[in-house]
């Protein structure tokens, strides 16, 4: 059976960050379900462009679903943060010990702003681990730790997609020969 | 003033390759209008994702924007190539000299396909420029030739769109700037 994964939109949410996991998790037979943070499907990203999503997430907090993406964007991460609902979410699915996958701000403002990292080790984008004292900061692209994956940011969304990818569905070839289809040469699954 | 950009969306456009032109243009103060080139401005991507255009094509089809660009998908690029008020638009802006901007299978579907490459040097996805026989396949991952700047794929879709603020606006340390700050190591403004 498919391998499926939550990536939690909110208002401010970072469109390309976002975007590009959804498409690389499909091309490799991951079904991805987007999910609106707030009361309506429509979520406006960053920089304004307008998204329906799947599923409001009232509709889903019941689904154990094997991975839960949270992209970055400034307001975005606030808005996830501030989100009784989103935290009970990604509690439910750590406590399953189901894959809990930040991008950028989320790892610090979502996790670390609600004491969800829980001493793990972890990366986000600038100086946001500064205000962070829950989990162990490292300076990488990629961190894995548990059940954690953490992507530093944009830039490296596609080795962030690709590396949960990997880390859902260990088909390394599958992986690889998309990465290459792509045209996109600086990842390949870890030998 | 600032320089405005149309992206021309059709059903099954890829949607990272837009998401990402749409994210770092309007990150380096570019305004980015998302074109819905079909009935109504609801625009289903290749791979699901939902998006609301901010305009119809019928709505903007007189306006002349600073640069038009094309994203891949492969029935996004289809539906493009066969949308004759698509290329009236894209043959007005051509003639007008502005930036002609293809991504992935569009330099070979919409333009070849529509006679619109003219002798010019292009790059596209895959094999696609066997078919072609109006322009001139370069093997590299974004290629200028007057006013027609194309892009191999959705891997360097990122280089495209810095590619593309470059030449609209520029301003080379901003755009260095931004490449750093989102952590995208592999592209930065030619010498």
């Amino acid at each position: 059976m498919s391998k499926r994964v939550a990536i939690l939109l909110a208002e401010g949410f970072e469109e390309a960050e976002a975007v590009i996991v959804i498409d690389i998790l499909q091309r490799l037979e991951v079904d991805v379900v987007t999910v609106a943070c707030r009361p309506m499907r429509q979520v406006a990203s960053y920089h304004g462009l307008n998204v329906t999503a799947d599923h409001l997430l009232a509709e889903v907090h019941t689904t154990l679903f094997d991975a839960v993406v949270l992209p970055g964007g400034p307001q975005g991460t606030v808005n996830l943060a501030a989100n009784p609902q989103v935290t009970d979410f990604i509690r439910q699915h750590d406590q399953a010990g189901k894959w809990i996958c930040p991008l950028c701000s989320a790892a610090a403002r979502v996790l670390g702003g609600n004491r969800l990292l829980r001493g793990r080790r972890y990366v986000c984008s600038g100086d946001l681990h500064q205000t962070v004292d829950d989990g162990v900061y490292v300076d990488a692209h990629v961190v894995e730790d548990g059940n954690l994956i953490s992507g530093r940011g944009l830039g490296v969304a596609f080795d962030f997609a690709f590396y949960l990818a990997w880390r859902l569905t260990g088909k390394k070839e599958a992986i690889n020969f998309q990465a290459e289809h792509i045209y996109y040469d600086s990842w390949r699954v870890p030998e």
